[in-house]
């Protein structure tokens, strides 16, 4: 039998749970794939006390990280810290020490990926991080691999559970925002503080990744605008669904002729698509190939297990290249080279839009709205009054002329809402 | 700059014309993505002299496939010749040559892949075939790699286009499965002779390998039952369409108590579910882990490009695997060894079903189909009759049992259906 690698682990929480499941019953299959052993040698973690349903037996067990990254006996760290403070100090340690680092850590990588990449090509060593954006979906290893060859013209992607799941909600039970989230949180698809999930954070630290990866182009958070869900109303759902149309939280990124263009934003897509189809806490995301045409990827984007899966099937990777001596053979994002272009300004995107103003307030609001989109330029395509709200719906136009014109408009009522209408995502 | 690896294409056939495209168009993409070149240098197809509306200048050309895969400044060969007698010669050659061989072949790979993954070991060299199910979807590398932790309970593959595209019609026109033929042959959706697409063939090659590669069992044609989609009537689609189900022809595997049984049968599937929403000529298949769940995996089936793009990604990580002397990294169906249970008998798997004998003839058809399936203890959930026919539905039962049950009426109208209800794929 060929002798084992040996994997080290950072923290058990819900997904380092699940990594140390995997390992204890998928262990023989594992082998069986691998041609050797990988295996669970040491575990850290401040509380090693809780009961996580998993037995702690056999491993090296330490209170730090810091024994754990200079365990000379350790081919590759698992950091499943989560933060950006401890987590990067793990990361680095391990790196720099030569191992190969698994994380699904989707704020370190947006934050720091670009100084992890650059230190395991130093240290002639790999970082693999398929569990950081779609949990269990194999959609990196997709972009990186397995449409290396095609030229990628979009991506949009459906990748926090908690706002489809939301979303969802406000559709089937026709609840408002607040009660749908509350659900959520008792139900545990959302944390008690759901902040970075539903104000859109979390899918803009994915799309960093998604961005590189699919476009090749190196972006920052902040380069592109970032929206959550707080303010998608029961009426947007509803005058959508009278169109055919769905709101999704999308995170998504488009060539067009201005150069690359990137949100993470409530979108409306048509019901008959499959983003549409996408319910609950499920995740998905859609890739548009210049010669692939569009593909799809679908499943658990959260939850202990399947994202534990992306983990260990990322170890077994870095294990096979490091027994063959093979490190480094695929960039993480893909590219040798990533191209320093930036990206094009949103508000100069051209595309159908969905706007809402609400019906209270002084004056005529639709009238206002029409004469407000008629002056930048913008024309319409439907207008439609609910007891509520006055929803219009444009032909193509910027999205910075609808902003100008809500914004130039004296009482455009409470909280307007834009959203793009996606087609054909 | 490092030196290039240089690639040869046997068959200048639709796919084979896609590649050489994908090398023309993406020739500087891919080159940025690896870091090195990858450059199409020879092509070998009888006839060289029909535009194909792509220049074959700068390469080397053949009019056979001998000098091309003795050509010793190759590293890869392509082989998209078709069947299974010259390419085989072609992928053999290139394999005991050392060649890396990249085919989308999927009958060759079901009736010769064991050989042909022998000689790759024993040659050290790689053999690849993301094309060969799926078209440019990477599912095969989502198998083999991306879900490599997992243990993977059923896949259900929607894997032949003609096939869904004549079901789609015949659902959306109501119209007869001969017409919706006729017209897929007209719109290029189906061959001139589609007969190994509708008998279930195709999908037949293809589920072989999916077995392969998700469940880590060796099977073979004829290992399990293969039915097409030629007996789908109008009543049936119509029928399953009151039921909330849609007719899909799926390739299908499935770990039972009993063992894993695989089939290639008309099936019927929740028309809320994601496989159902799977229309047209395109392909998808849901791959259901212990700990992963459901993912799923949406995209082309067919066409040259974007076959071509599975068929040069596969060249791309062949050329890594080369350059980094890490060739054998993964193998052909994801694990090192193969069981060789042999598959479980399929008329003993368990489940509920869909039963439908034609209205005319003599007697009683739903009297006699009630107690015909009374007899071998086959319950009833539903009946209906239609002017043309006796639908049933079962409770979970063996197929074996109602086929049995068919087969002993008198009269059980011509060309009984049975199909089986996957509630949840």
């Amino acid at each position: 039998m060929a002798d084992a690698l040996n994997v080290g682990l950072v923290g058990l929480g819900t997904i380092g749970t699940g990594v140390v499941r995997i390992f204890q019953e998928h262990g023989d299959d594992i082998e069986r794939r691998l041609g050797f052993p990988l295996r669970l040698a040491h575990v850290a973690d401040i509380d090693l006390e809780t009961d996580r349903g998993v037995s702690l037996d056999g491993y090296r067990l330490s209170r730090d990280y810091k024994p754990l990254v200079q365990d000379p006996e350790l081919d590759l760290v698992v950091e499943l810290v989560g933060g950006t403070t401890v987590a990067a100090d793990v990361a680095i340690a391990a790196l720099v020490a030569g191992k190969g680092v698994v994380t699904a850590n989707k704020a370190l990588l947006a934050h720091r990926g670009d100084e992890l990449y650059a230190l395991a090509r130093e240290h002639g060593t790999d970082v693999a991080f398929e569990a950081a954006v779609g949990g269990t979906i194999p959609v990196l290893r997709a972009l990186r691999e397995g449409l290396a060859s095609d030229r990628i013209e979009s991506v949009h992607g459906i990748v926090n559970g908690t706002c489809n799941y939301v979303l969802t909600q406000m559709e089937e039970q026709g609840e408002p925002y607040a009660a749908c989230l509350k659900r959520a949180q008792e139900l545990g698809y959302a944390e008690a503080d759901p902040t970075f999930d539903v104000d859109g954070t979390d899918s803009a630290h994915k799309l960093v990744i998604l961005v590189g990866l699919a476009l090749g182009v190196r972006c920052r958070l902040g380069d592109f605008p970032v929206e959550g869900i707080e303010r998608v109303s029961p009426t947007d759902i509803e005058v959508a669904g009278r169109l055919g149309l769905r709101v999704k939280l999308l995170a998504s990124a488009r060539r067009t002729a201005a150069g690359i263009v990137a949100s993470v934003r409530p979108t409306l897509v048509p019901r008959s698509g499959v983003l549409a189809g996408v319910g609950g806490a499920m995740n998905a995301v859609e890739v548009h190939g210049a010669m692939s045409g569009p593909t799809l990827y679908y499943g658990a984007g959260a939850g202990s297990l399947p994202t534990a899966v992306a983990v260990v099937s990322d170890l077994m990777e870095l294990a096979r290249s490091r027994r063959l001596g093979a490190v480094g053979r695929v960039p993480p994002l893909g590219s040798v080279e990533l191209a320093d272009t930036g990206l094009a300004d949103a508000a100069a995107d051209e595309g159908e839009h969905f706007v809402r103003v609400e019906a209270a307030g002084s004056g005529d609001p639709a009238a206002a709205l029409v004469a407000g989109l008629a002056q930048r330029g913008v024309a319409l395509a439907s207008l439609e009054r609910t007891p509520e709200a006055i929803v219009a719906t444009t032909r193509p136009a910027r999205r910075g002329e609808i902003d100008a014109a809500l914004a130039a408009m004296r009482d455009p009522g409470r909280a307007p809402q834009v959203m793009r209408i996606e087609r054909e995502p």
